[in-house]
């Protein structure tokens, strides 16, 4: 049997995606009984101060909101922490209380795996503001136009999942291919919720499932020799 | 904006239905932001002890466990607790740290609701041994039978969604129908994750749905007057 740390998750950014996060975290594990799953305490908190609004307005810091959900979670007994939401990725530093396994370097791994010259990067407000994948990423990085996805991004948190807003990411994927990214990375975590590689011509990476990929190998000890 | 209690969520038996239960919290939420879902802490622990064995062959009981796990929920600040694993409830009166929402109740009434003469449940060990949905029920309850629905239950922890086991499943659906059942409950939560209201010939509650249903209602608070 895998043994696992516990894994604490800052979550609620939107609730959707941690609720997909979670799904991932569960469909990762090779499990034949419930025990062989990893124990994870999940803060689903909505109420975090608005990402974007604090990096393009200086409107309240989420920091240290995000500090004090991880402090408790690791008071709870988390070992390792992960964060599904990449904008809030800005405010990493703030997240001391455990290791923390980055989402941006986890899809950023994913897609440099693919040898790409450029990378295409569909996110919002405080990803691109604070240019969280370019200043990590060793090849050039592509931006989508804010003025496309952002509407998208909040029609998913307000639950649509029509073909319409399926069809605008998709067609600025292919606007960000068309300009030589030859891998995209959905880096907003409400964009996969929409979008999928069917829709797109080169490698998609859901920045949602290869944060959960990372975070099971992060949580995954040592096989014990068994006697 | 809906203002919202917090809630708990007793989770992990299993991952899965934990997993499932929070996106029905999710979907279940009509919201144009984030800011409109409740907040939700969910301590997802696959490894309590085994519900069935306990109520099968005395093995250790889970109600310490559950009653820790509750403890730390509403130490952190949670303010009605659910449970999404119907054996468990067996064990629920160990929950006292916090309004407890019952899955059994709030399947029941659904149930209910449709006037049924009887009630058919596919469920499992702890479920069945304790009696959790007859003794609760002012109509007949109708069994599934466990050499059927044990095995299906254990492959569904397994990762197994084939059509088999869905059709294992309806076929013993329509074994209690055919018995005069009028409302079939799914009344462990591995069932839902594979049994679909197609695949049955009368109303099909789902228990994860309807918990997830009635936690958002006793978590919602009253609308304030709006100046």
């Amino acid at each position: 049997m895998a043994v696992w740390r516990t894994i604490g998750v800052i979550g609620g950014m939107g609730p959707a995606a941690t609720a997909a996060f979670m799904a991932h975290l569960v469909a990762g594990v090779t499990a034949t009984q419930d025990n062989d799953h990893p124990r994870v305490l999940i803060d689903s908190n909505p109420h975090v101060p608005d990402r974007n609004a604090a990096a393009l307005t200086g409107a309240a810091s989420p920091g240290p909101a995000l500090a004090a959900m991880a402090a408790a979670l690791a008071g709870q007994g988390a070992h390792i922490l992960a964060m599904p939401c990449n904008a809030a990725h800005g405010w990493a530093d703030a997240i001391t209380a455990a290791p923390f396994v980055s989402m941006i370097d986890a899809a950023l791994a994913e897609a440099l795996a693919h040898g790409p010259r450029s990378i295409g990067v569909l996110a919002v407000g405080a990803t691109l503001a604070l240019d969280l994948y370019g200043r990590a990423c060793p090849v050039p990085v592509l931006a989508g136009d804010l003025a496309v996805v952002q509407p998208c991004v909040d029609a998913i948190k307000a639950g649509d999942r029509s073909a319409a807003t399926r069809a605008g990411l998709a067609d600025e994927a292919a606007r960000l291919v068309a300009a030589g990214a030859d891998v995209i990375i959905a880096a907003c975590t409400e964009v996969p919720l929409l979008l999928r590689q069917d829709d797109v011509t080169v490698p998609l990476i859901d920045s949602t499932a290869a944060l959960a990929r990372a975070t099971l190998a992060a949580a995954r000890l040592p096989d014990k020799a068994s006697s």
